[in-house]
């Protein structure tokens, strides 16, 4: 069964049950796409690796806890029901003290370490 | 001053906060940018009108309240925290028995009543 077109169910995604089946922490999955953007949940906990993403903005939406984002400037704290988008090229980390739960929305394709590799890269298009 | 990019600022959007300032409904209204998309929050009640974006693919997630969305084949329901992409082209009619408050993610420009137009029509690119 292919999943790289959105189908018209009658089914709304939940966003808290999707990421509820995440299994570990750092491991974005796919629950929607729209054009050649992807809607990801993930579950993160601790503090992921500075990194940019030259080609796009990449926008989050905080399911649970708390969010922050390291800037080359400062942080940004992102609770529930709050949205920040990160601006193309710009240097940042996300961190997170006790588990949070997010949406990431980006194009589709898009890698999340960026440039820099490692061990916390992700595999993309794995749909939960 | 112009919201035409997004800064990076070290603010989260609230976005339960910035749809409580709208004062009325069916009027969207942009909290954020991501490259060429946007975030609108609004508020609806009642039966919008039967359109469709042939360009576009069209998110919805629901931050209070019900949404409906009636599409050709039946009606889906999207409850808070839950995420509705309806594809490009399919007719659709959002509407809500009470009010219901929602983010829409789709590009910049595109027009609320699609190529419809009417009263509902709404200005596009309003901050809030």
């Amino acid at each position: 069964m292919s999943h790289s077109l959105p189908e018209p169910s009658l089914q709304a995604v939940n966003l808290a049950h999707k990421v509820s089946l995440i299994d570990e922490h750092w491991s974005p999955k796919v629950v929607a796409e729209m054009n050649d953007y992807q809607f990801k949940v993930v579950r993160i906990e601790g503090e992921f690796i500075w990194h940019s993403h030259p080609e796009t903005d990449e926008a989050f939406i905080v399911l649970d806890g708390t969010l922050r984002i390291d800037l080359p400037h400062g942080s940004v704290y992102v609770g529930p029901g709050e949205l920040y988008v990160v601006p193309r090229g710009v240097e940042h980390r996300t961190a997170a003290d006790s588990e949070a739960r997010l949406m990431i929305i980006e194009p589709r394709g898009i890698v999340n370490t960026g440039h820099e590799g490692g061990e916390l890269t992700a595999p993309n298009d794995l749909w939960i």
